[in-house]
């Protein structure tokens, strides 16, 4: 059985700091909200967790194998670095919008996002270490079939983007309401879902109302361990065993 | 008139290195993703452009202001310091999407995004300084209402970003369609539209279109400019106005 | 006649901010340093000037063809992104030397480096666009002769460094005292030289005060133009062709 | 008796590269090379150690706590997201020098750092958990008495420079020879010293020392710990004792 542990990272009162005293240069948060979500990347990815840039002002990571110490550190070292602080909720459960929602409550517990007194906060619980097993992460990396072929080298970079950005909407919705599965876009035509324990059959089914909702042909691999770069690394192997064998799923396990 | 140069960023082969010869750590390739389009949003921000994101793998500009020396020192810049390369496409028209397509075409008659021998493509034209004018870009500033009070301090940070998403790939769909917009979602709760010459209708009709379709409920500043800095910038404080008198469209010009 | 363009760029109360309200760790401000630091050398390089390190806090740029308004971006773009905030003096002389005391000056009379309350100055002058010359920048590009046979591969790394360090503390005062020129350590066993107007015999005299007084051998390639980044590249290029020539001083003009 | 655990950090083959096929911008080397290094000091200071830039093509890190999975990981990450790659040479020793010297051979003995054959070697031996004690690693932290008032706010910003490269010169110079320490210049008037079981006397003298030679006064603080981290900010909270007591030497411990 699954047990993702999810931190929800939320830049501090961000939208009010961006038009204070005036409105700041796009570039410069589109550089700094970029920056900031490669730091916490790196940081969280060297303990072989995964972070997701989302809303860039509300990114969401697995964190199985971070401990509170490593959540501190990171916080002080962002708060040490740049104009911006991050406030910092943790949860573990079977299901990962459980452990997201209970993340977020912890930080909404303590203020609003747009509170200008509420900083740094960094609460809920970690998974202890003995109670880790590997099962714990089911990673599911999607991808578009042949999309550059269909899309890239054939439509306009928008037009393709579009193909691309209805075939995840479709998907993050589908996934999180029939699974409490959290579906996030990476770049290019990938889509990285954390899933509760799913079967192939779950996974065909998924990609089967894509196709029939938007006719967007995905594939994907699925890994499963006690981190999420171990299980995002096997459901990377599986994808390309997808590549390989023109098949639509593959479980690494 | 509107006459807005775009140009088209693609990493050169990028899919096929990510998996060369194994599959990559994915936390380095999201750093790496979000690093290049932080330099690339610096290089081009400060001469007054705007640089999204998209698909990571192929980005989208506005570069009213751009030479071709200055696309020329983008490419070898990155060149100099990453791992991989950039191939540039660029087009100016009245109307985005065409300006974009024509950027796209550039780049696509040199080769596959996926072809390994393409490398570094700089093709298109910029617009001639003496052509500029000082409404060559539109650029539109939407917003969520209420975003923190309706989702970020009530739903899980997942829940609200489907309906950030949700009012993001409505509303893009139908300013492409209807004006041949380019609108790229930019973090938190803000969109950004790339716009041929639109009224202030166009903006309410579009606003009504998402809040019927999807429930979302959007406002939107407006600006113009022979930039994309400046236009945005006036697309911000026009916003401003709108969140201090409850308007849901406002232009500055 | 050389006119070099010079700004000091130094970051506005920054030791005391290190250390309030307790130090901070070493590992954040070491990342601050370097990052902001390459960031300002991205854009005064993409302006092509030169931008040296020195001692972080204090970073001397080459500036010639960025006007006021260049450094007034640089200086808001850094403070929208950085924890800290920078101030710019900015002067002018046939002397590099004399050209850096003004601009020290002109930061200088505004308050301490360490007042909290001076904060972003921007002042000083720019040379005008119609009084620049293609004799406004000589650069001498040194390196270690065979550094890496001689040291590098046959010493522990930091008895080769104070070896290169020693060459470099010598150059950098004989430069200094005998001509007002600024010499920098710009990483492994290069050093860079912003002169004025100096001939062969110049840098022969100073190879060999170096090779006399601390046993480090020297060569030199020496470029001049408008700008640091082609005198630069002049200089390197002239540098190659010591390599192949075996000669200790190149100049290419 | 300190055990201090050096890491080499050597770029390959990099001299070659920079100027190949010609010489590349020094703007763009000198990015690459400051956020390398930054990125190295994000690595390692998350896991309490201590990397110093030196050469920057030659870094030199103090890793206690660092195991052979954690230098593997570091060099893969910075493989896939920079254009060249590193080679780590590891070793301990109570001297400082030592380690270093066996830290260097591990990685010479591979081949020349100007070998294109020769790439991301990873040699050596850390030390095992179980052996390690308190009082492995001493970090000594100087600055320069009232670096500010003496320098900064009077001289010119390169005369100020030469004061404290001069004052860092020598003590590099004593330190090494005298006790087999390694001091590193950090930023503005502070140099950090990796040291074996050093006491009060020693410091005083090495003060002495510098103070008689180029007149240049220094103070420090200094810790001792398991790793760098912890040893560097207690010798951080005892120069403030030094700052705040007008005392030129104190030890945390």
């Amino acid at each position: 059985m699954t047990n993702t542990q999810v931190t929800l990272v939320q830049i501090d009162n961000y939208g009010p700091w961006t038009v204070t005293p005036e409105p700041r240069r796009e570039a410069d948060l589109q550089t700094l909200q970029s920056r900031l979500y490669a730091d916490i990347s790196q940081f969280v990815g060297a303990r072989d967790g995964y972070v997701f840039f989302t809303r860039f002002d509300n990114m969401i990571a697995v964190t199985n194998g971070l401990g509170v110490d490593d959540h501190a550190l990171l916080q002080e070292s962002i708060g040490n670095r740049y104009p911006v602080t991050l406030s910092l909720g943790v949860a573990t459960d079977p299901s990962p919008v459980t452990a997201l929602s209970n993340a977020t409550a912890s930080i909404q517990e303590a203020g609003s996002a747009q509170d200008n007194d509420r900083r740094e906060i960094l609460d809920g619980d970690v998974l202890a270490e003995g109670d880790r097993t590997d099962d714990d992460v089911q990673i599911a990396h999607f991808d578009v079939n042949d999309a550059t072929g269909e899309y890239t080298d054939e439509l306009n970079a928008f037009d393709s983007f579009i193909e691309i950005e209805q075939g995840y909407a479709e998907l993050m919705r589908y996934m999180r309401t029939a699974h409490g599965s959290l579906s996030f876009f990476v770049g290019g035509d990938n889509i990285i879902a954390v899933c509760p324990d799913l079967e192939a059959t779950d996974y065909h089914d998924a990609i089967a109302h894509v196709e029939e909702t938007v006719d967007v042909a995905l594939k994907v691999g699925v890994g499963r361990a006690r981190n999420a770069q171990v299980a995002g690394m096997a459901a990377k192997h599986a994808l390309e065993v997808c590549r390989e064998d023109g098949s639509r799923v593959e479980l690494e396990w």
